[in-house]
């Protein structure tokens, strides 16, 4: 029978690949034949940073993330900040005040004491500046060899703030397309010092917690649409899940899409597009353009999205693509990465 | 200066040791030293098996945990069910109802697509038996001899509906200790199967839900002290931890706890004592002497719990420790462990 077998490769789909865990087209795979055909609800299926729920007529948002970057630590952060912000900014992505978070540990057994210390103070400033308790947490220890310093589960909840729904879904043709920063500086961060790379200057992770910005916009009465932070698979991910679910086309101009010197030049040396690399601190925004330039002036006004600008446009058209008009005009489709361009960013 | 330096062992406190996640005294050392120290808050200085806390107005209990357990299926169960009821559980043990959980998993690239879904397919079967919905998730891919098959998180919410609140510092000296069947099953089942055992019958984990045992407790009006269940460290730990924080002395008839002809028999060959092995579907209650009938009756009205007997009773004395009448009728101290019994129990 061999001589009948295919010589083409197939996808090793009968085996986990890392690709599955770099937030592209394969983790989107995973999702959908595994977990959602599964786990069918409505919060789930809304494929949001977190789900909303009801708990006696208060409107919670769920949300989780296990972390296993490496190193871990890194200029900027540790993996413990990386979590406490990476979950308050999943659930300030769906307009809600963090409330508590639970820590779930999985140690390597020899990891040495002090960095268990350093990452916990970490996350002890991260939580403090973020204003919200860790109030349970649960530690598990494997043996050497079975795991990897540390990975780190943290899980949250909030109290909806926002009064309309916000996500995917709320996308209309003719909003704005707001970006929260440059982007990038914490996978070329992260890809620096795991590969001991020297760019042009400087570069340290964005972690930080969007809670703030997010709060003044609906604080100002700002309509927002839909709120994503450009995490794992970067913009171009983000962009990409929200045109097809809303089934709508999104453009952006690259021009307008801030990206700092180091990060472009590291990009053009290492043949990466800014626009797939991992941000924990940075966010799209849609709204209403005619509400886009007071979310600007008050996005501008909090540090933390100071360099926030207008990216691009929602438009009818329900084909669920996005695209890029480059510095030259030319236009190009920016299309969700298939595997893993940065294995382990977060 | 080498000839002065101290030829005895000391405790390697500066390294992460296997024992540190074996959920006895080292467990509650790093606990004590590392994670309270930090993240001081009065949910999380309660002890107890998930945090409390209110959310405009309605009390929400709050818990999480990481499963590591090997190997991932075993009679009895999987890694997902166990961790669908261990979350349920913990919640239990609060008085809350389970409302939501999160699930976030840890996989090892190579892991056969095919356990992946036999483990989901466990999770959703419990959490349909239980429920509850799995509201949201995240997924992660390590490279290969960098984690174990699956690490997986559950963390769960849920609304507290006891009256009171339960936990150990509202045990009070005169109370019944309730046990809610025979212990030991799950432990001895890991152990057989990773090491190849063969016992004198056939033995399977005993994980299952809990909430509607607890929810009767409530709904017939017995004052519930405390709950909590007997998972790592098992009766001995989790009586410890209570008797310490509610500064009581607690003992219990050795007669009067059950434990399963094939446990006992495996904990002899193999120099265990139950009352120190793992379960994932047995809980104990402290009640008023008053209700303990009552409560007993409700208990083995409900199929989880139909081997529910009284083995117990709460002292005035603050040494906060555990004792047991054996057999012959002597007096044992029923201390701690200091370390691990059986490591990657769950």
């Amino acid at each position: 029978m061999a001589i009948l077998s295919c010589p083409l490769p197939r996808p090793a789909t009968d085996r986990i690949l890392l690709a599955h865990g770099g937030g592209g087209r394969l983790t989107n795979q995973l999702i959908e034949s595994v977990f959602l055909s599964a786990f069918s609800n409505s919060a789930l299926e809304s494929r949001h940073d977190g789900a909303v729920l009801s708990a006696s007529g208060t409107r919670l948002a769920m949300t989780t993330d296990t972390y296993v970057v490496q190193p871990l630590i890194f200029p900027g952060g540790t993996i413990g900040d990386l979590a406490v912000n990476g979950t308050v900014n999943d659930l300030a992505m769906c307009g809600a005040r963090p409330l508590a978070l639970s820590a779930g540990f999985v140690l390597e057994e020899g990891l040495a004491m002090e960095i268990l210390h350093t990452v916990v103070a970490a996350m002890r400033e991260a939580a403090r500046v973020a204003n919200v308790p860790i109030v349970t947490g649960d530690t598990k220890v494997v043996d050497k060899g079975k795991g990897d310093g540390i990975f780190l589960n943290t899980t949250g909840i909030g109290v909806v703030v926002a009064p309309k729904p916000v996500g995917p879904e709320s996308v209309r043709p003719g909003d704005a397309v707001l970006v929260s920063g440059d982007l990038g500086a914490h996978g070329i961060t992260i890809l620096s010092v795991r590969d001991g790379l020297e760019f042009e200057g400087p570069v340290s992770s964005d972690t930080a917690p969007l809670w703030a910005p997010v709060q003044a916009l609906f604080e100002a009465g700002i309509e927002v649409h839909c709120l994503r932070d450009l995490t794992r698979g970067g913009l171009s991910s983000a962009l990409n899940e929200i045109a097809s679910v809303a089934r709508v086309r999104i453009t952006v101009e690259e021009t307008l899409i801030p990206v700092s010197d180091v990060v472009r030049g590291a990009c053009e040396l290492l043949g990466l597009d800014p626009f797939y690399v991992a941000n924990e601190g940075r966010f799209v925004i849609f709204v209403p353009e005619s509400d886009a330039g007071h979310a600007l002036e008050i996005l501008r006004s909090q540090s933390v999205s100071a360099g926030a600008a207008q990216a691009g446009t929602v438009h009818e058209d329900r084909s669920g693509i996005v695209t890029v008009r480059s510095r030259i005009g030319g236009h190009r489709v920016l299309d969700m990465l298939s595997g893993e361009q940065l294995p382990r960013i977060c």
